[in-house]
């Protein structure tokens, strides 16, 4: 499908703008991807994006939507094949709670944990292992959380699967052990192994590497990076 | 129209549970309210909201849906009559970014101010304003954030006509300042005129009195108010 003057600004190691690219390609829609420097702002991401100056940031011809889950809503109500969402307003309802829950419960709790030491470490990993439980039981028993095939559910939790356990591996910590969170590591397994997916991750290896450093000065200032990515 | 067997879970002064109200009325859904004690939650609400165990539930037949926001696209998908979100999808699209925009910067940092001294309080206040500006832009010129009738932003801003003046109040600090905020204060006094909500407003004095009790422990435990209401 022609790319119909579609462009996507992003960053490599965000999985907010990931999140945005999986859901271009599994509609089939293309998109010319303009990466941005997060530490030296572009004037084109400060004019499209001036309330949030955050990437990831879609324009559509004369139209610039920002917020990745209010992308994932826009590309799915433009682009009607392969759709993300379900067809059931219930069942589109439950998906868009577990990706907030997702989002303000473990990916907050987790990247606390990540940024923090001691107790504050500790409180953290409580909420973030908490939060995880709640999202093991609503994968028990399905391939994918949308059913059969992946939609905006999967994309919107797909950091679980390739984001956190570098943030495990930094942090020391360990948030999805195996023994208790067998549903998840299958899906995960899953999720990573359909090539839409695999084609489109950054590099674990220069995830880990950037995130090390990042770590260096992120318990001054948690908030700073995930503000910006 | 006939309930359906719709009921809704909510508190009197929370303006979570009041905007799902207000959207079923604009759609003639007619549901059983059932009054929450957030104090002394009861098993039904623990029982549909096991997450977060938070007012507003609503309850359709066999199916339970939570999160105001969540809950509000649920009312517009399953009662077509008097749309809430426009149709297109760009300007759905920035309905649901100015919703989450309120919510995560205006109304947290309101909140926070009202619950904090000082310092503290002075930074939130600046964060507030701040918030406010931008929304003032937003409804700059326009009758109602949705055009000429309200629809799924107004709800969503809500709670700035009613709830925001009597948090300036309690807290001693004032964010909508009318010279520097002349469209939003002309917003919110077409919003309040509109039978549909102010027949389904708290009592202002009520809501004072509330307040003021409440505010007492708040600095204690600044989240505790908001995360149960």
């Amino acid at each position: 499908m022609g790319s119909q003057d579609v462009k996507l600004l992003g960053l490599w190691v965000s999985p907010f703008s990931r999140r945005v690219e999986w859901a271009l390609k599994l509609k089939g829609v293309d998109y010319e991807y303009i990466e941005e420097d997060i530490f030296n702002k572009s004037s084109l991401l400060l004019e499209l994006n001036p309330v949030h100056k955050k990437v990831p940031v879609l324009v559509h011809g004369p139209k610039t939507i920002a917020e990745s889950y209010v992308i994932l809503e826009y590309i799915d109500e433009t682009w009607k094949q392969n759709p993300l969402l379900p067809q059931d307003p219930h069942e589109r309802a439950k998906a868009r709670f577990w990706a907030r829950f997702a989002e303000e419960k473990l990916l907050e709790a987790a990247w606390n944990a990540l940024c923090s030491l001691g107790d504050e470490k500790e409180k953290a990993l409580k909420l973030a292992i908490e939060a995880a439980e709640k999202i093991e039981e609503e994968i028990k028993g399905k391939k994918f959380f949308s059913g059969e095939r992946i939609g905006y559910l999967d994309i919107a939790m797909g950091w679980i699967a390739h984001w956190l356990p570098v943030w495990e591996e930094v942090g020391s910590m360990q948030i999805l052990d195996p023994v208790n969170f067998p549903a998840t590591k299958a899906w995960m397994k899953e999720f990573l192994n359909l090539p839409v997916i695999k084609d489109n991750l950054p590099p674990t290896e220069k995830m880990l590497l950037y995130c090390h450093e990042r770590s260096k000065i992120l318990s001054s200032n948690p908030r700073g990076w995930i503000r910006v990515a």
